[in-house]
């Protein structure tokens, strides 16, 4: 999508030398747009592990690339296994890391070492081109929601948690994707952005995206979306997931449970968009079976803003001592989802619709389960 | 309750000059521990307007103390009626604000101007004491709900949202005054405090109040709860409230609608604790009656706290220019509410319960009504 009118994608490899990997810093967003250089899988590691690079999608495609910076390193069957389980151990949550790091894995170990570096860019490119079509396929099947509403009501009020935006996959983003299409196609949409504590993700990034993107936006509080729903202030709910089980229950970020308790509550349809190797076949019961990635306290206990003349400062907001948890993610039940964006269209949020849209991907989790 | 051993109210008459009016500063809480001089009634108004004084029964006993500053200035009736519907201007949804005012009214407009300044202190301390004694009746009632779950668990994990401590009232608080009982009588008890976004009230307030005091207790994103209610982790919400309908509709700050939605679906217990006097009688359904205010952007857009070399610094965590909505209350529907507890007993949030327990208050406002 569009910073200020040029067109941008979230990971790329340099234009200059060929090889090295950037990447935009999302810890900086939106105070500044500055792209990452990443030259070693170390780098990568530690770039998805501070979250400088975040969202499951993309982390996948970045990881993907880390993989090829190992092998300029050393081609060897060896370090193919080292780079992957290094790289896999960097967000526990985030299914689709797995998927990236495998596929790499599969494809590299078959060839010959001196084939490796070439075959591991072109790979990494490829995952990053079919994300990047995925969501382009996940706005084309969400688009139809938001002209119905459009339709009916002449304009539409989307709220969305977190940042399922373009900085979260390579292009698009998946719930963003059809928000993008919707305005580009000149329908009138204004999306209510959950800001998302403790990261903040929805007041730094999806309103910073929106705005360089020109879609009309309004940052609130995570508390304030069951009011705007009680009142008629929202057509929809749609957000991400960083794994949806086979049961159609949605691990997202932590909130997400609570807006899909009041859209339900108040009658708003709630989706989630994702790329299918999100659905992790494995997993049925979410709320019981998928652990909790905790995260370290300072995220709740301080934060960091832009002062008045221009400096980035972070400051405490919590007495001094005081104890704070910080849970990352929150499971959000099936039957609180109306249905599920997919590159192959709008899914039930459950086990036969799921496995009668994926049957590979459903008879594959079979075998392994 | 105590700040470090030291027994506090959080409004009082100075006690050197006898007149003038003291109050924590809550905008400097937990930085700085700062009482305020407050010598008129414009200050008062002040106080309250910019949140320096917070809390539904708070406001009700200092407004009461900023009539007593007009008397000393003047007073006529004319000055009474002036002073009453200024300070009655400050924060349209207390409805404690507008009772303490019209009580303080009833008592001074039949005496002579000459008896006025004294029986008005003499009034705004007794509104003043009989609120703490109102809160401590609340602790009594809502201690038995605590104590039940400490015999069959051994320990009790109760959720709150924003503060609806003893900074909000004159001492006690209503949401926490059953904890601090608990707490006094040696149960264990831990307290899960809502951030409470935008204003902080809960990692600033609670946190503070419940820390100073010696309670364990933990601050968490707003987020949190929905995902702590599905793991067990919470036996019981408690919450106050700003204005509680003749239905039982709980008005409250933004956000507390959410928590009660996840605390039905898992389960949990969800109450509210209030003095009779938040009850508004002449209103029925909190969702489509009550006006909800709308504050100022700044609160979501920047946030102060405490920089590594210990200076208050505020700063900007939106884009810049980002519009921003912030709406400060939302309405819980009192199907959400297992009981409201008061200085009466615990009531069931409908009708004809809150009719039996507060006849009084229930014809007076069919009267107006």
């Amino acid at each position: 999508m569009k910073i200020e009118g040029t067109p941008y994608r979230s990971v790329w490899v340099d234009e200059n030398d060929g090889w090295s990997v950037r990447a935009l810093n999302q810890t900086r967003l939106p105070w500044e747009v500055r792209p990452m250089l990443l030259t070693s899988e170390g780098q990568v590691a530690n770039a998805i592990r501070s979250m400088q690079v975040r969202g499951a999608p993309l982390i996948g495609a970045v990881a993907a690339y880390g993989v090829a910076l190992a092998m300029w390193q050393d081609a060897s069957t060896e370090n193919i296994r080292r780079a992957v389980a290094m790289l896999g151990e960097t967000r526990p949550t985030a299914i689709n890391l797995r998927w990236a790091l495998d596929r790499m894995a599969a494809v590299l170990e078959p060839l010959p070492e001196e084939a490796r570096v070439a075959a591991a860019y072109a790979e990494a490119a490829a995952i990053a081109d079919d994300d990047a079509e995925t969501c382009r396929k996940i706005g084309e099947h969400g688009l139809p929601l938001l002209e119905e509403i459009a339709a009916r009501k002449g304009h539409v009020n989307v709220l969305t948690h977190c940042n399922a935006g373009w900085l979260a996959t390579v292009d698009w983003g998946t719930a963003t994707a059809p928000i993008y299409m919707a305005h580009d196609a000149g329908i009138p949409i204004h999306v209510w952005v959950d800001e998302t504590r403790p990261r903040n993700q929805g007041a730094q990034l999806t309103a910073f995206e929106l705005g360089a993107h020109g879609v009309k936006h309004t940052v609130i509080a995570d508390n304030a979306g069951g009011h705007l729903m009680q009142h008629g202030m929202v057509d929809m709910v749609i957000v991400g997931t960083d794994r949806t089980t086979a049961n159609g229950d949605v691990c997202n970020k932590i909130g997400t449970y609570l807006k899909a308790l009041a859209a339900h509550d108040n009658g708003v349809p709630f989706y989630v968009a994702l790329p299918s190797p999100t659905i992790d076949f494995r997993v049925g019961d979410g709320v019981a079976e998928i652990p909790i990635e905790q995260r370290g306290a300072e995220e709740v206990s301080h934060m960091a803003g832009m002062t008045a003349d221009g400096r980035v400062e972070t400051v405490r907001i919590v007495p001094e001592g005081a104890r704070v948890a910080n849970y990352a993610f929150d499971v959000t039940p099936a039957r609180l989802v109306t249905g599920l964006v997919t590159e192959r269209g709008v899914v039930a949020a459950n086990r036969d619709a799921l496995a009668t849209a994926f049957p590979e991907a459903a008879r594959a989790a079979g075998r392994i389960g």
